[in-house]
């Protein structure tokens, strides 16, 4: 089998979200469906994504990995899906993966941005359903300040729907806000090295609270210390949140990445993040949790 | 009666158009509808427009006049009309119109993009609904080399739908085509006192043409002599077509812009277009053709 890497980008508008589900228009469901018939394939494939983006979320920068056989040639995979996919999925590419490539465990951040439109922005209904609007006027400045205490390797618990036996340690590497001209959109930029569920979106909706005033940043200090899902963070809707870019280290070190990524992340204190543990505690612990929005 | 100044932006595609139409769903049926309610009006409300766009058209710098009772105040129309208009449709701005101000006739320009993209773009199902994609690779070199050859006060009859009585005699100003970025949409962008009908489309069509390399300059320039619409040349869809921007002189000459306007456009040989007519001579005449798209 030889490793395909596919650049994905779609207006998650009318999907249910990118894994596959019985019954439901997904991403991975119409890429499932629609590669092995435009390819002539005689098996089903299995395609495995490095941004796992909920319904309504969209994607410019998405990127997975598909095992071929040998004598498949993936390279015309964008024009021929191009004539059988609606207008809003597209393969931007397919290429041969470098050795060791996986979409998911070898990349080494992923980048989302959250555009909302606040009571300074000029509203394009061109882009309403990229962008969110938000009824308060948004302090960027303040943004930014609180954005900063967010930083780092950290247990993201309050911002995390929770999931059984999956850690919700991750790496916040950036989170700033940005105004696009005098009286445009507010980006919102949050960059991880994964991202636990509804974390990007419990994220953009502190930074609207701080930033609008409702909140402070004492309160925000406070819900950081919570354990489990904070009550009064709210998760933002689907539609203002794009998955733009994942990051991946030079080809050299894909595979470390890979293996180093496989296993779960922990704070410090409880357990530090490289120290090499027994092969068979590793296997027995559940895999870290999918970067899942 | 006081004149109040609109700023409109809209997604033209759930639009039949601007125009007003029974049974249809046009931008000036839904403020005709909308803004009396809002303003607790007794009578009903006409609104002129700068740019009656085609049904799909979309509209980000669209301006209209309304005429509203002196106790009217209108400038909090904006949000009235956000909170029972579709996200569609975007009132941006209300204001008191200077005096002579006519959002038609006062207008010294449109602008408006066309935007495309080509075999060499990235197409990004996002902007799917606002950008054209054609087959071929556009070289914008040739473009905009053609492009020179139409500008100025000329007949566009070729590139318009006829309309009886009615001028196809414009000025344009500008015509240019640059791509966004190494792999993005290109933007053609078409600025011209007023527009007949189909007129932008069209032009965007014989842009297209000659980048592809499927027509030449030699065919434009025999295009250029036809005296009716010429059957070669292809409309192209309303939806990558968005009026971006409509000019207006200082306030003082406002009203001299209007008058001008009203008189029916001709090209020097025929009748010199600044000349004064007697007034009865003058109003016999049908008014210019009106900016449509």
């Amino acid at each position: 089998m030889i490793r395909w890497r596919l650049d994905i980008a779609y207006d998650g508008t009318d999907f249910s979200g990118w894994a596959r589900q019985a019954d439901r228009r997904t991403v991975q469901g119409d890429l499932e469906l629609w590669i092995p018939r435009v390819l002539r394939l005689d098996s089903p494939i299995t395609l495995t994504v490095a941004g796992r983006t909920d319904a309504g979320v969209h994607a410019r920068g998405q990127v997975a990995h598909v095992d071929l056989p040998d004598e498949t040639d993936a390279s015309d995979l964008p024009r021929r899906l191009r004539r059988v996919l609606a207008e809003d999925l597209v393969v931007a590419c397919a290429s041969r993966a470098p050795l060791g490539f996986d979409a998911r465990f070898s990349a080494i951040w992923r980048r989302y941005v959250y555009r909302l439109w606040d009571a300074v922005s000029q509203p394009d209904p061109l882009l309403r359903h990229q962008v969110v609007r938000v009824p308060d006027r948004l302090d960027l400045d303040v943004v930014n300040r609180s954005a900063e205490h967010l930083l780092g390797l950290r247990d993201f618990a309050p911002f995390c729907r929770p999931r059984a036996g999956a850690t919700t340690v991750r790496t916040l590497l950036g989170l700033a806000a940005a105004r696009v001209g005098p009286r445009g959109p507010i980006e919102l930029e949050v960059r991880a090295d994964a991202f636990c569920h509804s974390m990007v979106r419990s994220l953009a909706g502190a930074m609207v609270a701080v930033g609008s005033g409702r909140r402070d940043e004492v309160w925000l200090a406070s819900v950081m210390t919570s354990r489990t899902r904070h009550s009064a963070l709210t998760v933002m809707p689907p539609h203002g949140l794009t998955l733009e870019e994942v990051g991946y280290p030079p080809d050299e070190d894909l595979a470390t990445r890979a293996d180093q990524a496989r296993s779960v992340r922990s704070l410090p204190a409880e357990q530090p993040l490289r120290e090499p543990g027994p092969a068979s505690v590793a296997k027995a612990l559940p895999p870290r949790d999918e970067d899942q929005t």
